[in-house]
């Protein structure tokens, strides 16, 4: 395998083909391998390979060791007509989120908003891969997770919360959809669990070790602490998603949700909370699509601060990221190519992976 | 007028008294101006004193310019059982605003989940005024606004967004509710109105000047840009909020909002968009409660950080500033003491503030 030492590009239809291969080799049935996949390698082209095809490795390994079910029970606890609650019966987060989503936009049709609160949840990936399909149809989506224990309350040492994240997505006219998505820590504990796969150091600011002092080296910091986004206001976030999904749905939260990484023994039993409020019930969708567009252009004609070449719309890099990296591929790192490559092997599968990597 | 001179603390039911006869003599019904008197003091109670009765001048000013109705026609344009369309009239933010989270609370009563979008309305002063009020009665209370532009877009240096606050607020059992309540900038700009009443400098970080240089100066910085919290994910917050509130009611949005202050021309045009959540509906009321605490006892019997004497849970310091300055009066600086005095004066109120002053 020495061909796997260095970022390569890997061909966008080649990382459909393979990774939907190995999720039915794991298990999944088909549609289910084709939205994990889709949810993955979608994370690659916005240019969040922390959330991409870095994670097939570990999913698989929780499918074989029975954490996610790949035929899960899913069970609606209570509804009416603008809020339901589903048990997401441990299936693939990205499986139960999609659908819990489409039944969110079900209903605010005809009751123009409508929520969903899951329990016994598994890792769903970027949260914004639910929030732009409310985006699609005309609606605003929100979607928010929690997620293992990995950050420390503001003024504590002790991962007490998760990163949790969370995503609004709001579709725009001649705009691509204005797309916020964000960890509630300074940066998504998946950039420091990818450096980490990739043996890189992580920047100083980002992560504190199991002793409460900074540290740039990313072993240290996943044993120790990340550190929430605006100080107090970050933690306050990560606290009210921990309730929004996790109490409020009587799945685990804080340290009582399961670890995804280095964990072969207990459910993930997160929490997702979901919105989908339907534009068309407020305004004229071609009108506020209008006003979208305008707001971005008014925003992006503002004056630039010093050094500042262009102003971003929440979104927008992912976008450019995501038609750029179509054409030429999504950047796979050797780590990666590596658990791809043992992984096909593991499964017996034919495919020549080297043979769809290029020079970065 | 030379006993205004300096911070003093001003007896609560004073504050109520006062306020409420400078309110009714301004033009508000009397229901009407309890509501918004309640607010302000409230604001001043949890210690916010930026958002309390400093703002009465500004407030009578704006009924007086006639753009602030004091009997407002509150219209209902469109409804279901989960959502309302709400034109707020120019009423008394804090009237329509909590007539509105009311609706909303009695929706989720039977929808589980209700939402309000509102357009045409004013300020609304502290946000967790309304959610506490869901939180009251057992449910999760989500509020936003946006607000005049004064925030420059991260990389920009032009005001574009407003400091568009948000709030939510859980109930908890042996514990105070949780209350998070944020701008979207570092600080609330109403802290550096209150800099320039007082003739204040503000903490370096806190804003720009229209140059787009770092200034400490209160009158410079209001003529300059206040900075996001969290840098990027503050200002996709604040746009976030300013499309939930703004453009999805119908609403002004960024620039397009009529400033509070200085402003005797315009309405402000603001909206509000509020959510509240049925507890009961998802879990038993009593066990999430439970859960809340256990919560809270376990972030705050976390290790603490170097140099920190307690974890704090958002709302906590509030809470028991509230205790505090109930029995010991609300601080009121010498501008506010005169602006209140000049009111009463206007007004022709017997009224001996100085009476009800003491030293802080």
């Amino acid at each position: 395998m020495s061909q796997f030492n260095t970022d390569q590009r890997l061909k966008v239809e080649a990382a459909y083909q393979l990774v939907q291969r190995i999720f039915e080799a794991a298990g999944l049935p088909q549609t289910d391998a084709a939205i994990v996949t889709d949810n993955l390698v979608q994370a690659d082209l916005r240019g969040h390979s922390s959330h991409g095809i870095s994670r097939v490795r570990v999913y698989c390994n929780r499918i074989r060791d029975g954490l996610v079910a790949t035929a899960p029970e899913i069970t609606v606890i209570n509804e009416t007509p603008a809020a339901f609650h589903l048990d997401g019966g441990h299936g693939m987060g990205a499986v139960v989120a999609a659908k819990a989503m489409r039944m969110c936009m079900e209903k605010a049709r005809s009751s123009d908003i409508a929520m969903c609160s899951l329990r016994a949840g598994t890792h769903f990936g970027i949260a914004s891969y639910y929030t732009m399909q409310a985006a699609d149809k005309g609606m605003i989506g929100f979607a928010c997770s929690n997620a293992p224990a990995t950050m420390a309350p503001w003024g504590g040492i002790t991962p007490m919360l998760g990163t949790n994240p969370f995503s609004i997505s709001v579709p725009a006219g001649r705009h691509s959809p204005i797309v916020f998505d964000s960890s509630s820590s300074i940066v998504a504990r998946g950039k420091i669990n990818l450096a980490e796969i990739e043996n890189r150091p992580i920047p100083p600011g980002w992560a504190i070790d199991d002793k409460g002092q900074p540290t740039t080296n990313a072993t240290e910091a996943l044993k120790g602490s990340v550190l929430p986004f605006g100080e107090h206001k970050g933690y306050g976030i990560a606290l009210m998603i921990d309730i929004l999904a996790g109490i409020l749905s009587g799945a685990g939260y804080g340290p009582h949700i399961g670890p995804l990484w280095n964990n072969s023994e207990t459910h993930q039993n997160l929490g997702f909370f979901l919105l989908a409020i339907n534009i068309a019930a407020f305004r004229n969708e071609e009108d506020f699509k209008a006003e979208i567009d305008q707001m971005i252009d008014a925003i992006k004609a503002s004056k630039k601060a010093p050094n500042t070449d262009e102003i971003l719309i929440p979104g927008e890099i992912e976008f450019r990221n995501g038609q750029y990296n179509r054409k030429h591929g999504i950047v796979v790192g050797p780590g990666v190519q590596r658990d791809l490559e043992a992984l096909r092997c593991e499964f017996a599968l034919e495919f020549d992976l080297a043979a769809h990597l290029h020079a970065v």
